[in-house]
This record gives structure tokens, C-alpha cells and sequence, in this order.
């Protein structure tokens, strides 16, 4: 099982939705960088259920407790871990799982990878739950890419038939990019937020869920980052972007609409701007061309599906006899998870930056005081 | 620079357009598979330009030759070798490259990777001519595959505006997937591939491309294999499909679809089948929940952006002095690598359930005379 | 940095000296193993401090808290991790090192990899400590190992200038294998442990320390697992061994005596015993031939040099000024860890023998009530 | 089966004794790099049988032909790809082999791991032919670590019961370390090798074969590389180290040695030198401190056991019946491989202190006339 990922920066995500705690290790990044537990904190509520009238009541506890890793606020490069307790869980709402594998969720899959011994309760390691350690990471981050000028935002691009218009990706504005990652439920046009949290009720009263896209841009990564073939930027991002749960689709720059597209509608021609710097009028290609930053942002898109958990109804099987069942999914879940899911895809954002600019030798040591 | 991939099934993919031979090598692979050459060979004939009229003129070498790894037609479990001499290269074409990046194309980012360095004939590394090596490694594992109840087949599902109907999903003739995967340009519709055939033409006459979207499909993978998060399906899968050149997205099952559909439209219920395999209705799961595999095909959906090596004058800067300059790609192009991809992307396809099965212990060396 | 190792069995090990708790997370366990922590804290027991005379004073708390992975006392296939507290804990012996970097311990290279902001208290990451969540992986991986028929064991071979007999490399009594993984301070011959706590007592008494050999056995792995070059036998175990603070050395059966016999009295000669196994006579190989297991049992031998916290005044420098200094290291200090190694080197012996098992597809998932 | 190896700078080493050819893919190596092949040759030179008296008289081919990665004598920054041919075999000698395992060869475990299938000519994948991509590999390693004033060398420490005296461990004169990279059959005292090459002449008489002790040195390594646990100094160099064929044994700095001796003798104290750099004297360390580079040269000795092909007659077993059998090894064999190993412990060498500085960001890119 990977739970796993990087190569200089390498994350190790555990825990499931009703074990003790869960929690995340961050070994690789740089010593000396100052890390503000307030601003990860903020983050983390982004994600958090409660917080906004569309999520599920259940209250978790995000406060992170540091094993290791920091001391006196600054990093000392030794591996960082993060961990959260599991607290506000009603284990009785999952007691019919085990028989009985609820459609679009892993219960199934998981009984058959792990001949039934996984932890079904709460979807156990497959559980949103987990996306939480992923923000702490990214968080952290995400504070270390802003030392160096490179920025990560997202916005809800769509819930249901309801979309937002989309991001600049040539230059888009510091102060939206500010502004859209300290946001729950990030849109560009706030009119937007209301009609898709009118949708998502709707949806919610009809016992169903709703899928979206989130929208996400990197800015001020420089040229020059990534490698061709299999460790490029699409391939980095990717592959943490897949291991969000519920992501069925990834796309950079134009992306599908791209195959619709001709090379001279495609194509983004080269520059020089004011400052000597290359440039590119247009952006279709997402800051990545032959998986090698361009300097331009890196904008994609992640499609969620909707939340499968729904109260209506289902067809399943009973997988000690064989039979089929009907099962009713009772229990406090999200009809739609997409907004909150935004923080999550600008953490895997941050991660993925992160690790470009590692494996290029760009995360230099800082040398202070205690460092002569 | 990762031109390496995979962790039970390695390959590493080497050469340039313009070097004297590319190749692959394959780590991994299980002994005692013989293996059909002129089977590969009809693989990569399939990619090879030449063979259909909307391709370049120019005409590579395609028939690999075998430096080790396998003896008496039978893999002896050792590195597998291939290498293609580059015989039909015209380096003239390039000449005015070095300074003048072509718009879409690596040249500009390579160029910053590598310190002006790279290799820029015929795009180097990154010309499409790699994927050769790569859909010989896919047609050696299609074999393998195919032995343990596995394949893989793919379509054309778009050129430009032109759109092909799409696979079932659920449970796809063994015979179509058979014609398909043997098949230059497949389609579903022989008609939409007169019509896809015109479009490009058409393209061509107006010096422009055109993009399109291939659909391929994974059969016979058995429930349970993948792991969650990070080295799930659609993670293995995106990780070598992101590697091929051009493409800007993926998406599985329902892809981006999904993100506008009901939980209700989304869900595949489960039943059982008349001999006791647990099935789903639909497939918008794409053969995929939580990672790992349902039992039902994998399907998937890759974006090619049109190729961006149109004969057009387009803006570019001279990397020397910073100004502006304009630039004539001339030279043999193709105006759309979409037909060409079909087998590239059935042999990451290839590449990526081996390796899934792998993982899980399911490449049982095979025992034979020479083995009691 | 990387504190994560394996590739179907990944371990993350975090933490440091005084940091809030250590731990590890494992991930790539098979589910429905049932693990027994009574006996994992044995394991545990054997390597802390305060059970034997010679070892140093400090209580360390070593009852690992299970935060995840295990449910009903069997693995749920999600990763495991366990964590520590650190309480008993004297910051103040180590005030004066940040400036005075101490021979023989990582002080002053930690210093100039991470700028001098990492954690020095008692070693930070660079610990003795940190063996212990390695052990805890270790006794993990027994009990897997021990269902398949497979046992790790060890001894003190030497401590300074005494030394133990050697193990039966052939055909080890399993009876004695079995007292030995349940020894603290294993050893052959009784009388020999008592010389060697007295040259313990010397050492510590001269306030200098002493080295030693920890002497290694895994028997009843089949033949034919691993890989040849880089993923053989020794390479895996070589490259967790190496990761014990300390290790200066790794051989493998005759390991440097081999280099000084001939063929014909190194070479172990094939025969087939009476149940038609083919073994070896004599196992000079140490069980592994071209980096892949024989059948025979692999034995490996492990020097540690001599802890580097002596008592004694040495010579160091000052960080800040660059001029000479005198350092007197206080405090609690192991005169000899060899003894307490010898269950870590079993862990790790433990940890590369189930990733050996994994990588060839032998740990296959068990199906209990639960999986029909 | 893994013959790859790396992260930053990845090496694929392919091929058979008798297949059409054996290489090696590096990928990951800086673009600009100017790359002498005379240079390259000489290092391959060294270690090709029937240059000197004691070897083989087997004659190799041992100029590599690049097929991609180098143009107009600079790396482009590519895959660097360089084959060999196999020309002079004879494939009979090996005939009686398949059901004849030879003792200390990996005959029969490759036979168990490969189901029969694995190619046996000659040893096949196991042959220590595969040394020579090794050393093609390190040969291109070392220039590029040259030019960053890091410089690996070795000698053979001892051939039997004759030893050579040790290295300086601590200021090693580069005059000296010049000569031993550029000799084959490097000793440190000329007289010695007279004797050693009695000694294996001696051992060939009797139809027997000797072992012995390779001792490097890497000096020029700048302090604070590595990582601490698993990505060590020592855990990188045995990963490559004991890829070599007959390798038993790696001991880092005083080694096995440090096992007998206290820590007020072991310990290197630290001082500052004339120039303000901080060194230690003495180097039992071997160049390593937790894992990380102290910035004194790192210093190792590799144990490679007898050469297992002796013309003395063996018993072995016969795989297909079971029954006893005898077997005595024709053909042209060294009677001691060591002599020829020391340019394949430094190519290792090379390779692992250039990954080392890659991890580190060291491996900067070059810009010259064609980087503007």
C-alpha cells in the first residue's frame, strides 16, 4: 500500500477515519524555515466540516499536534510529523458495511484487496478524513514557497451544472491569488457561491450529491523545472492530484478543450517582456511544455464526482451470500465535497512546486544565527 | 531528468530524434514469457509514419533490435533491450531552432533545463519519436497481459471537431477490442475515420493542426489490485500517460462528466453475476474505486493537444538578443499525431496493468522444461 | 532527508531525542496478520536502557502507543504506525554542543547539512533512540515472518577484545535461535557475557567506551528471492544496516575471511538432502549467491564502532570562533551499545527479509470470517 | 529484478555474457558536460581482461559505442546510453551448466528465481562482464566529479595472504591518488604486486582461486552531504558496492577494526585548519558522520570472495534428477578478479559521491556559448 509519495520531499499519510488519530510525516524540507502554526491552522479550518453550511455536521478536530520537526517555531530538517485525533466519530452508523459495500465508495475494493480485514468504519484509510494531513503538509508548504515567491490558489470552477468563470492563467492578480487561498468555499464571482450552495441543498433534500471541478493555478514557479517523460510537471502534479479522493480527471492549461483546439488557436508565442524576462501570449499550455515549467503559471483542473455516499436508496450486493440487498446509507455525509476540497488540491499544489524546486537544488539551507 | 518508470516493471527509454539509435530497456519483466516479435512489430507498425496518408513523410526505422534479455524467443528474466537505429533524419530542418524556440514545443524549456545544451535536432529527447520505444515495451507487456486474460485496446474517439461514439464501458465485445488493437487509426465508426481523415487534410492545406482525444480500455484486470492514495489506478496509469507528448489531460470512468452528475447518475450499484462475480452496472467508476481495481475494465481518456509544429509564421523571441522574431517551422510534420497515439497509449496501458499485477504478486514465473 | 525506506514494505521512522514523541509508520503490511504486542514489547524491552548493568541510566519509555493500522488485534492492511513519548528527558546535558561539536557523533556534520537549526538535543534525529520504532517494525515484521517459517536471531559476537563463538551458519538449532531473539544481550556462551561486562565496566570505569560485532541469522527463507546488481540480498540488507547509528561494517557469510581463502575452501558444494532439498554443504555464501537467496540460511556480521560519548576531556572546535576547545561530555552514556544493538540488527534483519518476501509475491493476503 | 539504480543521477546496466550486446543508460547527468571517451577508455581499459598477466585470456571488446546523451563531446543532458558488443565467446564451454549448478556461482539460484529460464551462457546477467557499463558509467562520473575537485581512487589492499600497505586516510597526496586511478593493478607498494601476482599464478596452478581486499578513497567531498537513516554516505556507497559481482564484505573508515578498539582511540577530534576549514585528526570515521560527509575523504574496503570458476573438480547436484553429480568448470577463468575490481569499486565509487552532491543541488548546470 502507498501512502507514500516524493522523492526529496517525501510525505507518509496514515490513519483512517475512526483509529486513534491520523496524522502525516514530512521528511526532506529545508531547516531553518520559520513555520507559523496559525496560518497551517487556517488552512486546515479551510477543509474543515462545520464551518460552512453545506458540509457535514460532524466536527472534527484539526488542531495538529507536533510530534517532531519544529522546535522554537523553525524547522531543524529532521522528519516533521503531524498528528490529529479522531474524536467526534459514531461508529454505529457503518455497522451494516461490512456485508453490504456501498456503491462508488472502496468498501468493496478494499474487501477484496485486503481479503476483508481492512477498517470499514468511516471508509477507514479511504476516508476524506485523510485529506487533512495532506493540507497540514501542504500548508507547511506552502509557507516555504511563498519565501521563495511562488504562490498556489484554487476556486470551486463548477458544482453541478452551476460554473464560475475561469482564472487569468497569463497574470493573474497577487491580491485574488491572496485573497481565493484564505477563503472557504474560494469562487471568483461571489454571486456564484450562492447559487452553488443552492444547488448543493437541493441535492442534499433529494437524499443526492453533487460533483464539481475545482480550478487551480502556481505562480511565480521559474523556467526551467521538471524533467522530461515521467517526472514531469504534469506527472508530479498528477500524481498526488489522483490520490485525493474522489478525483476522476486531470487537466493542465487548455487541457480537454485543447484536443478541440488548432495549433494556431493552441500554440502560445514567445516574448520578451519589459524586464528582459520570456514570456508567452496566452497560456494554453499551463506553464508546461515537455513537462519543463515555462515560468508562466501552472494552471489545471480537477473533476470530483459526486459524493457517493447519498441517503436515497441502492442496489448492492451481499457479499457473504452473494445476493443482491438494498442498502440505505444512513449518517452525516457531504452532498457535495468540492469546496472543500479546494484547499486540498492547493496542498497537493504546494507539495508537487515543492518538490520541483527541490529536486533542481532550489530549496537552499538558510544560515542564521545558530548557523555561523 | 526521469526517463525511468515503474517499481516492479522498470523501463528506461533513451536516444533522440536525432541520435544514432533510441531505445528501451524493460527490468522486471517475468521469465520464461515467450514472446512474438513480428506481433510487436505489427504494434509499432501502427505508430509508424508512412503507413496512412495523413501522416509525415518521413520514414523511421521501426524494427527494433533485440541487445538481451531474451533467448530462443522466450524472456530469460534479465533486462530486455530494444534499440531502433534513427536512419531517415533530415537535420537541416532544425538549423534555426537553437535560437528561435518554436511556440508549443520544448525547445524554450529545455533550453533553460539544460543551459542551452540540449539536444535540439529534431526536438531531441523529446521528439515524438520516443514513444516508439515505448510502445515496444507496451506490446511486450500486451503479450503477457494477454496470456493471464488481459487487454487493452483503444480508438480515436475525436479529431478537431470530428467525434467517434464512445466504448462500452461495461462489458465491450472481446472481438471489437481484438480488431481495434490491431488497427491503425481505430475507430468504433469507420465512417467518423473519412471524416477525421478530412479534417486533417484540411488542416494540412491551411498549414495548422489539429488535437483530438483517444479512449482506451483495460479488460480482464481482476478485483483488488492497486493501493490507496498515491500508487492507486488512476495514479500508475497517469504517471506514464502524462509522459507522452502532448498530452494535457486524463480522465477515468465518467471523468470530467462526473463532476456534473447526480450521486444517484454517478453510482454503479453492485450485483452478481450468473457465475457469482460481483459486477456493476455502468462503469462510471472506470474500473476504479479508492485505487484500486473493481473488476470491471478500466476506461480511460487522454487529450492530445494539436501538434504544435504548424506551418504558419508564428511569434517567437531570439534567446541570443531578447527581441522579437517571427518563425516558419518548415520541414515534415504531422498536422495531427492523434491516429499515431492510439498505440502509444495502449502500451502505457499495457505497461501500467502489468505493473499493477506485479504489485500484487500476480506475474507468476512461469516453469518449464528447463525448470523442474 | 530520508528516514523512509522499502518499496512494498515502506517504513517512515520520526523523531528525535527530546521531540515530543518518535515513531514510525508502516505501510505495505499484509492485512489479517494478527500481531501480538505483548511480544513486540519483549523485542522492545531487549533494546532499552535500565534492564541491564551495563547500559546507561536513562528510563526510557518504550510501550509504543498504536495509533492506527491495527484493529482487533490484526493489521488492517492501512499503514501501522506507532509513537513514543519522550519523558525522561535532561536537556540541560547538552547545552554546551551547539558550539562544540562532539567527536564521533554527527554534531558538527548535522551542523553544516541543515545550518546549524537542527535539533541538537541528545542527538535530535541522529539518536540511538531512534532504533527503537526500528524495532518495533522489526518485532512487527516476526511474527509475519514467523507464520511463514522464517526466524531472525542474533548474538554479541565481540566486545572489544572478547569474543563470543560463532553461529552454526549451516544449520542452526532452532531451539537456540529461539532463546537468543528472547535474550537482552545475547550470547552463545554464558561465561563470555559475564568477561564482557566486565570490560564494559572497565571502559565505563576509564570513562572511554568499547565497539563490537553483532553476529546475525535469518533462516528459512526459500530460494530464489531477491534481485540481482542493486536489489539483492546484501544490498537490502546492507542498506537498512548501515542505517544503525554506529555501523561501520556489513559481511556476509565469510564475508572478509573470504577474501583471504581460496576458491575450493569457499565454495559451498550443492547436494540434495533427503526431503529432495538441494542445500549446500558448509555456507560460506552467507545464503545468498549473485544477490539471490540459496535456501541456506543468510548470516551476516555488523561492527559497530565504540559509542563516540566518552568521558574523557577531548579536543574539538568552536563552531562560532574556529579556535580549539576542550570537551568534557556528561551525562548518561552507554559504554557499549553492542548489546542493545543486537535486537535492532535483528529488526532490520526482519524488516529486509519480509521486503525480500514481498518483492517476490510470497506474502499473500490471508482470508478470515470477514473475506468470503 | 533491479539492475537500476539512483534517484538524481539513475543508471540502467542491461545485457548478458553472451547476448548481442551489454550497456548502460545514466540519466540524470548534467547537460554541458564535456565527456573525453579516451579518457573513458582508459578507465575501461583497466579493468578489461588480457592486459595483464593474471587474467583472463578472454578478449573482450571494450569500446563502447554511444548511441545517445553526448554531442560534439558535451552531455546534452539526455540519457547517456553506451553499448558494448559481445564478440569474443564461447558458447560451449557452458553447456553442461543448465542442470549442473557450479558451487559459489549463481547458477542455481538464478535457476530457482527464473523458473530455468534465466540465460545461462556464460553467467548470463550475473557475469562479471556486467562490470564493464559499470565502469563506462563511472568513468563518465569521475570527470564530471573532477571538475568539482572530487577524486576517487583505490588499490588492492591484499590478493590472498598478501597485503598491501594502507592508504593515508587523512591527507592523501594527489599525486598518489592520480597514479592508482590510471594503473591497472593499482598497489600502493610495487614490490607487492610481484608477490600477488606469484600468489595468483600460484592458485591457477592448482586449479584454485584467490580472493581479496579493494581499499578506496573519495577525497574532495565537501562536508554535510548525505542524509541521515537510510540515504547515508555508507547506505549509498554498499547499495552500488555490493551490485559487484563476489562482493562479501564493505567496511566504512576504520571498519571492522573500530570494533576492537575504544572510543578514545576510535573518536576523531576536531580542529580547524590554517585556512579556517574544519577537519579532524585521524579519520577512522572514514569520511562519515551519521551518515552525513565530514569533509575528510570517505574511505571503505570491499571483501570480494574467490573466484568460484576453479578448474579442481566439485560436487554439485543434478537439477533434473536430484541425484549427486560431479563437475569440473573448463574454459578461461580469472583465478582472481580483484586486480581487475578496483576500477569497478571506484566507477561505484564515482557514482555514489556524484549522487550524493546531485541530492544536495551541487550538480549545477553549465551555460556556455549555446545558453545565452
Amino acid at each position: 500500500m502507498s501512502s507514500m509519495w516524493g522523492e526529496r520531499i517525501r510525505i507518509s499519510i496514515f490513519g483512517g477515519s475512526h483509529t486513534a488519530a491520523i496524522g502525516v510525516t514530512v521528511d526532506g524540507l529545508p531547516a531553518g524555515e520559520p513555520i507559523d502554526l496559525e496560518a497551517v491552522a487556517r488552512q486546515m479550518a479551510r477543509r474543515a466540516p462545520g464551518t460552512t453550511p453545506t458540509a457535514t455536521a460532524r466536527r472534527e478536530s484539526d488542531r495538529p499536534q507536533i510530534l517532531c520537526g519544529l522546535l522554537d517555531g523553525v524547522l531543524t530538517g529532521a522528519p516533521l510529523t503531524a498528528v490529529l485525533e479522531n474524536r467526534d466519530t459514531r461508529s454505529k452508523d457503518y455497522s451494516d458495511l461490512k456485508r453490504h459495500p456501498r456503491p462508488g465508495h472502496a468498501d468493496y475494493t478494499a474487501f477484496v484487496r485486503y481479503g476483508g480485514f481492512n477498517d470499514i468504519r468511516g471508509g477507514g484509510h479511504f476516508s476524506g478524513r485523510l485529506t487533512a494531513p495532506l493540507v497540514f503538509a501542504g500548508a507547511v508548504a506552502r509557507q516555504i514557497l511563498a519565501r521563495r515567491g511562488v504562490f498556489a490558489a484554487s476556486h470551486v470552477l463548477s458544482v453541478g451544472p452551476v460554473t464560475d468563470r475561469s482564472l487569468d492563467p497569463v497574470q493573474p492578480e497577487p491580491a485574488l491569488l491572496e485573497r481565493l487561498s484564505q477563503e472557504t468555499f474560494p469562487v471568483l464571482d461571489p454571486a456564484v457561491r450562492t447559487w452553488m450552495e443552492e444547488a448543493i441543498a437541493s441535492a442534499r433534500a433529494q437524499g443526492d450529491s453533487l460533483g464539481g471541478v475545482v480550478e487551480a493555478i502556481v505562480a511565480g514557479l521559474p523556467a526551467g523545472l521538471g524533467d522530461p517523460m515521467f517526472d514531469g510537471v504534469e506527472n508530479l502534479f498528477a500524481s498526488l492530484l489522483f490520490g485525493i479522493p474522489a478525483v476522476k480527471g486531470v487537466e493542465f492549461g487548455a487541457g480537454f478543450a485543447a484536443a478541440g483546439m488548432t495549433g494556431s488557436q493552441n500554440n502560445d508565442p514567445f516574448y520578451t517582456d519589459g524586464s528582459g524576462c520570456v514570456r508567452t501570449r496566452g497560456n494554453h499550455a499551463g506553464g508546461s511544455l515537455g513537462g519543463i515549467t515555462t515560468g508562466m503559471p501552472v494552471v489545471f483542473r480537477v473533476a470530483f464526482k459526486p459524493t457517493p455516499s447519498i441517503a436515497q436508496e441502492q442496489e448492492t450486493v451481499d457479499l457473504s451470500t452473494g445476493e443482491s440487498a438494498r442498502l440505505t446509507v444512513s449518517g452525516r455525509h457531504d452532498p457535495c465535497i468540492v469546496p472543500r476540497a479546494a484547499p486540498v488540491v492547493e496542498a497537493a499544489a504546494c507539495l508537487a512546486a515543492l518538490e520541483l524546486m527541490a529536486r533542481q537544488g532550489l530549496l537552499t539551507q538558510r544560515r542564521g544565527p545558530r548557523g555561523e
